[in-house]
């Protein structure tokens, strides 16, 4: 019985028999040359037809989310530059096919990753697509989670959205991953799944274990080299919440949903969302080469908010960066993307691109009948908060807020809602910047955890701030979608919490299952903690009682 | 007369006619290919010797930082493997010698960039030996600040340390760049010197000027068509200094030294130093390929304690990360270097490198006979900061502290001084994580500003710490250096002050000016303000009466 400790990102409690998920296959040898090179070329396409063709025939068997992430795996495994700068590889430098396949993959993983925040997300799906691709022309099944026969503990290096995609949460008890992160996909999908899940485990892999105990609260898990009993986690009882958003004594919490496409705008409608916390516009930016037109940004945001006639709707202005960069904005190579000129930042210099989006907005809004504010990302300030609302009103639109996941604009709340009319706290970003770690560095995942008390007690200032001045400030991070840590954010003073259309429900009933004064007591326990499994374990028994 | 706004990095006001920096030659050609490659190689070694010959020669003429500058630039342009690297430019791909300067120069400084932090300080001085070895090949006169005839203030993009380094104050009026930040060569140049200078000033090489008047407070400069009268900046009257760092009521504030090589600190104890609040130990890790031994580490500490026998001394152990690689560390590309490994994070993979650091400094501490402290960088929690006090104890030091710079480790202060002796606030990086803008980019100049209020709010948190536990509290970033700033850090409870040796009797004698409950007024004044313009101008008005 061995005991290590991770970073729990999906709350429950399970144990079982333990089923290992397959290491990425070797890195492919460069020799021997192939003695027709023309002839291995042509070997790639094939195989990665047959991937797609794969993973679309499991999309088929699956909706919602999971059908999304299978279908996009499967168009990037037929990616036409991906075949074909392989191809070439082969042709021009005498590589085995596999190769070549794995070359030509890692250079666009190493783009990725060097663009860094949403774009380096994408890694793994590449290198996903580049070992299916490899297995294929080897002839071998392709790594990843086995077949399983049995409720089994899934233990991996870190799971690829493809991997998690169409998991049987009645035979997947919990995720634990040596790598990884609170806001990786494992962590997301996990608690969309009611799965437990416990990230960034170090030297889970190497312990010889039979069975294992998980606890996605307290980050611990337990091996063994016995058998252990199946016991499953117990589900959040979602469907017991009415829809309405509000503590037990009626106190108004609204549960909102973050989107940034239709496709999520319809599914977080279904879910019951009571209305659009964060829509991300970046969407209607990536599908173009130049910056879209008034006009086709606007019938893109009309179709988003569609589905929220006649409700609340808060639309993040563009947020790129060098980190997220847009071919349009020339914006060059920085040395720390996250800490450099992205969100607002680049509409100091780019007002127009800015004043175009906000008229498209004004426009989307009249069109979709939806209650639209509107609020910008990366602000640090009062004046620059001052700056954009100026931009907002002349726009016509009636509501101006801001993010607040810079840490000085935490600091500064009082005077940043006294010059807009809501903020909303980003707390992936914030937790970033407060500690100085990097939310995509599986190292420092203790550091990026929500329940951090240093953070916890930032985000207090921001909901007192609220409370002094009479205006909304709501939460949008991944913390918005842990059911356990969404009591103690409206204890903090959060009027509203954003999150993933499918943990809406069991927010809505966590939230609906005690009075705000409890929830308060929560808040308090929570703050006094001295480190994150202190704040969890005293939130707790706050409210076991 | 157009009136332009940077930000003001050196006190003071001053007026005159303005001189230009030239900006770097134009981009050499890649063409046309020279006719005999080896002969076009064989020039670049002389044009190399004769821009370090004139170096030397300016180093020879000057004395003490201004020495080091110079001839440390004057080695990078002999650097022999710049100069084979270029030379290999030409023979390989038959570029002429110019160009290969160029490229193989850039090549050098995208590394340097990459690496971020200290190293991409470096940058502008791999550019100053290109433009000059390039200007050289060429036979002109290389770009930089032109001979003055009469007092002038400068205007520049930036300025090369090697620019700076031997300006006779005695004729440059003020320093006014476009680019450049309060913790670039410039900014701390212009301090050491006492001239007023003004950063991250846009548009300011584009318009038309004759004359210049300067605020180095203010950040404002008004640029006319016009003769402006000639009037220097009033000195600050450090001479009257006594050498004990306290307020004019007594109060103790120790004024101590920044120091990172035995020169270093031979400088500052020659400055009137009372000891030494940052001691950077890395000048002994980069001095070597792999880890120096116990003995060679403390024989090179032993050197740079030896000059303050007695004193207090604060050692920082290793700062290392991917931003300042070392090569025995082993640390590979992250895609946001300042967000981390780095510092004691570094160690907590690698305790085995601390203890022998530990030990080294134990060692040196008992044969130099200064009062030695030691403390970690990049600490974010109270449990880290137990976890190093733990190792510095067994170590047999006596006391044990933590840099105060990320902005969680500030929103903990009361449990991490609970933790440890004593915390130093590093101000450069703290003001980087909570504007979350890198301190190198030009750009974001005006976020990093230690005037920031919600930055100034922050460290009176950490002070109020300080004082309610009874430990002490030093603050040893570029802050600590700006008379003005120094008397507010005593005022939000500072209890020692540390920076470059240069700028020491200049705050001594600020400080000794007025009474602590003075002190306290213009704190309470800057916290209250909404801008560092307005925040200077209320701590000048407070200390005017």
């Amino acid at each position: 019985m061995s005991r290590l400790t991770g970073v729990g990102v999906s709350s429950g409690r399970a144990s079982g028999p333990v089923a290992r998920v397959a290491d990425p296959l070797p890195e492919p040898p460069a020799t021997p040359a192939p003695t027709d090179p023309t002839a291995e070329a042509a070997r790639i396409r094939p195989a990665a037809d047959a991937v797609a063709e794969q993973l679309f025939q499991r999309a088929a068997r699956v909706e919602g989310d999971a059908k999304a992430v299978l279908e996009t795996t499967a168009a990037m495994a037929m990616d036409p530059a991906l075949i074909s700068q392989a191809e070439q590889q082969v042709t021009t430098r005498s590589l085995p096919a596999p190769r070549a396949v794995f070359e030509a993959a890692n250079g666009f993983a190493e783009a990725l990753r060097a663009a860094g925040g949403y774009m380096a997300e994408r890694v793994r799906d590449v290198q996903d697509v580049r070992d299916r691709i490899i297995a294929s022309l080897h002839g071998v099944t392709p790594p990843g989670v086995p077949e399983l026969e049995r409720p089994s503990v899934l233990l991996a290096r870190d799971l690829a959205p493809a991997d998690t995609a169409d998991l049987d949460p009645g035979l997947v008890l919990a995720l634990v991953t040596e790598e990884g992160g609170p806001t990786s996909h494992t962590a997301i999908l996990a608690r969309a799944l009611g799965i437990p899940a416990v990230v960034a485990v170090r030297g889970v892999l190497d312990a010889p274990a039979v069975g294992a105990v998980v606890d996605g609260d307290s980050g611990e898990v337990e091996l063994s080299d016995q058998d252990v009993p199946v016991q499953a986690a117990e589900r959040a009882e979602a469907a017991e919440w009415d829809g309405v958003g509000a503590t037990a004594d009626g106190e108004p919490v609204k549960v909102v949903a973050n989107v940034g496409s239709s496709a999520d705008a319809t599914a977080a409608a279904a879910a019951g969302a009571q209305g659009v916390g964060l829509f991300r516009t970046e969407f209607c930016y990536l599908a173009a080469d130049d910056e879209p037109s008034v006009e086709t940004q606007r019938s893109a945001y009309r179709e988003v908010l569609a589905p929220f006639a006649g409700k609340p709707v808060i639309v993040r202005t563009l947020d790129a960066g060098a980190d997220k960069p847009l071919a349009f904005l020339d914006m060059g190579v920085e040395p720390n993307p996250a800490l450099g000129v992205r969100g607002l930042r680049v509409a100091f210099d780019r007002p127009d691109v800015l004043d175009r989006q906000l008229a498209a907005i004004a426009g989307a809004a009249a069109d979709s009948g939806a209650e639209v504010s509107v609020m910008a990302p990366m602000v640090a300030t009062a004046a620059e908060a001052a700056w954009f609302a100026d931009r907002v009103r002349a726009a016509g639109l009636p509501r101006a807020g801001v993010m607040i996941e810079v840490p000085a604009a935490a600091l500064s709340a009082p005077e940043i809602l006294s010059a807009v009319d809501f903020v909303s706290i980003g707390t992936n970003d914030l937790a970033q910047y407060v500690f100085a770690a990097d939310r995509m560095a599986g190292a420092l995942a203790e550091l990026n955890d929500p329940w951090q008390p240093a953070l916890l007690r930032l985000i207090a200032k921001v909901g007192e701030a609220g409370r002094e001045l009479g205006k909304p400030v709501g939460v949008c991070g991944e913390a918005a979608s842990d059911p356990l840590l969404a009591g103690v954010l409206a204890g903090l003073g959060a009027t509203s919490l954003s999150m993933a259309g499918a943990a809406v429900p069991a927010v809505g009933a966590a939230l609906a299952k005690h009075p705000m004064p409890t929830f308060r007591k929560a808040a308090e326990a929570a703050l006094a903690a001295a480190t994150p499994a202190q704040a969890r374990e005293a939130v707790r028994s706050v409210l076991a009682t």
